[in-house]
């Protein structure tokens, strides 16, 4: 079975528009590459309830859970709260995560830098030594930061863990329309049922209408498939397979 | 009360990362300027039963909600079924839509191109006469398209009917870091409970380390804060107020 995934934004400033989410499209991108199935992303508020409802429903559903943001010294850090509130577990000072904060603020740990060092009662520690600030790991949470440069940092320090059998892609670019072929895509999808197979108009392009993507994990299914739809797609109207 | 929404982004090609998703982001953006709070964005497959669940759920949450993607005349199209299925209506042909597709396809009308006419039984039709295809509207969610072209032409087409009270806006660049003035910051939280502050680390910037924005809809509350905050930053701390 193909591990499945959630990922969870978290960031008040994301749904009033103030920043861009630029993490949940690198998860996306990274873990297909790996071959893991995102299956949901969903981005919510800064609140204890809401993350501890969401993250323990994503637990519960996905293989794998990413959140992203709401960790930090600041009042609107309240992830690891949340997180540690759904799985009903207490918040707790890791003391490797001590030690890391001690050495970056000698001298000068108070209460809001102390809270770089709390996680959900039981959470382990990855990518030591690599990684200056580990990446925390709650059952089958990952808590990482919402900077993207931090994040990517993270998740290439430990991203060979998550690794599965590849998905394969073909894609055929056609002149026609999506009405035109639609017909053929429900012919394929009757053979090869378990082809993932989507269809995408692109408006004002000069060379193409429609980009259809071909997907599977089983590259023999896939070349089947494949050739099925040129077969029925008029020749002149396919404008290029890669 | 505050509006509340929902986007509900239906689409493979984004939990794939084939596509970055561009609605959600403008959504988010245009919804906060006129005054409407975005609860929850989700990004999820194009599967009827998902569809339907999420759909379902969002509108009970949310005064309105947005579907973007899953429209259109191909076998992956199924966010009108998915909806109508959550609301536990029929999916029918609406004749005003059978009308414009007729106008588009002279002669040419076969069963996938009859698919952009249907709707969720009891739907209704906004944006007439200016939008060639007007937006489709069921009970409290509104039904985009995935391309952002046309979202964007839509959603300009029916806005005004979402406009609520404001936010009013300050931003506060400090070049301190977070953990020096977290306790500030919980300090204008006792004080204003009602403020929506958030605090945003920036790295690598030469000008600043921390953005704080403070936000409400009543702008003497707002002042308060910010008077409030700006007396407890040392001077020295404050690069610029906006």
């Amino acid at each position: 079975m193909t591990t499945t995934a959630g990922i969870l934004i978290i960031g008040n400033e994301i749904l009033s528009g103030k920043v861009q989410d630029a993490n949940s499209p690198y998860l996306c991108r990274e873990l297909r590459a790996l071959g893991v199935e995102v299956r949901r992303v969903s981005a919510i508020p800064d609140e204890v309830d809401t993350i501890a409802e969401e993250s323990s429903t994503f637990s519960e559903a996905y293989d794998i859970v990413f959140t992203t943001g709401g960790v930090g010294p600041t009042h609107d850090d309240v992830t690891v709260e949340g997180i540690a509130k759904g799985l009903g577990r207490r918040v707790v000072i890791h003391p490797d995560l001590e030690r890391v904060v001690k050495e970056l603020y000698p001298g000068n740990v108070n209460s809001a830098r102390l809270r770089l060092a709390q996680v959900p009662e039981g959470a382990e520690l990855l990518g030591q030594p690599d990684l200056v600030f580990p990446v925390v790991l709650v059952k089958n949470i990952y808590i990482f930061p919402g900077v993207p440069e931090i994040l990517i940092q993270k998740f290439n320090g430990i991203k060979e863990r998550f690794r599965d059998a590849p998905f394969f892609l073909k894609t055929v670019f056609v002149t026609d329309g999506e009405g035109a072929i639609a017909e053929h895509l429900n012919a394929v999808m009757r053979e090869y049922p378990a082809l993932l197979l989507g269809s995408y108009p692109a408006l004002n392009n000069p060379e193409y209408r429609v980009r259809l993507t071909l997907e599977s994990k089983d590259p023999a299914y896939l070349d089947n498939a494949l050739k099925l739809l040129v077969s029925l797609l008029s020749a002149s109207s396919i404008a290029k397979v890669e």
